[in-house]
């Protein structure tokens, strides 16, 4: 069985972490050839946990069950990538405490930035009050001390960020040439 | 990568599916080396249907969460087994949807045997009326149609039981003697 890991990305809304995750699964796939599996944070919404919303309790349980379904995975030897925002610190320790094989990508990106970026539109309806708790502007969200990487979406290409990210794989053991 | 798959155990409280499941589990570790992931339903309950009781849509709700996370591990490889009672009929069929490589195990065992056993006392608290919708007593089960396998748990041993679902796991594809 091939080692298994679970690629945290954690980081403000829009700051990037779906983009460099995509880009970070397609040359896991391509160049290492191994399954990668993301438990994308909307999916996991709808399947485990609908019916929570964005309080602190709600937003913990969700981060705890993708947390124990990519403990699941790791430990069966699948590359797991998560992909939610993830803003507090103490329920990703717990993260890492379940997942084990736990690498924490930091998608470091400033608030000004994703608000200007807005994709979803969500920073406008926040700011307009329509969107309660949200994270960055009423809710907050806590920088990681000690990710395994950082990466700045604004600084960086999304090339260059997926790069750092394989190179701390291959560095961490978890990926080699001849998989 | 190995062939996925996913045991899927149905039957009453008492019926077996514990034992059986534990010890397909243990066969297919030990003759055909492979990793084995059981969801076992209090896990599942505790990690990720916590505050859902056991109304017929709160059983759902469960179920199809044991399901889709089954159907993660399945199509990654992983050989995982499912041993929740999950009594309706519908519900077994939309986790066979989602699973695809799926095989219904039927724990076939009379109500009045199970309930002889009560390993667990709950028989004797539904019959008190301490437990409300218990499957058997006063909520139904609906014994599948068309299952891949069914094992008489009264009348055949645990072994007898476990390698009928290794011969068919053998006759589906799902086990080569090459594993």
């Amino acid at each position: 069985m091939q080692k298994g890991f679970t690629l945290w990305f954690t980081g403000l809304s829009g700051a990037g972490k779906t983009t460099v995750s995509q880009m970070v699964a397609k040359m896991i796939r391509e160049k290492y050839n191994r399954n990668v599996e993301i438990l994308d944070g909307d999916v996991v919404r709808t399947n485990l946990s609908k019916g929570l919303g964005f309080s602190k309790e709600d937003r913990d349980t969700n981060i705890l069950r993708i947390a124990f379904v990519a403990s699941l995975l790791t430990r069966n030897g699948v590359a797991t990538i998560t992909a939610a925002i993830s803003p507090y610190r103490n329920i990703r320790s717990r993260a890492r405490e379940m997942i084990g094989n736990f690498v924490e990508i930091y998608v470091d990106c400033p608030l000004e930035v994703c608000e200007k970026r807005d994709v979803k539109g969500l920073y406008a309806r926040a700011r307009a009050g329509e969107i309660k708790a949200f994270t960055g502007i009423d809710d907050p969200y806590e920088p990681p001390e000690n990710p395994e990487v950082s990466i700045k979406t604004h600084e960086e290409s999304p090339e260059e960020c997926a790069g750092k990210v394989i190179n701390k794989l291959i560095e961490m053991g978890y990926l080699t040439d001849n998989n």
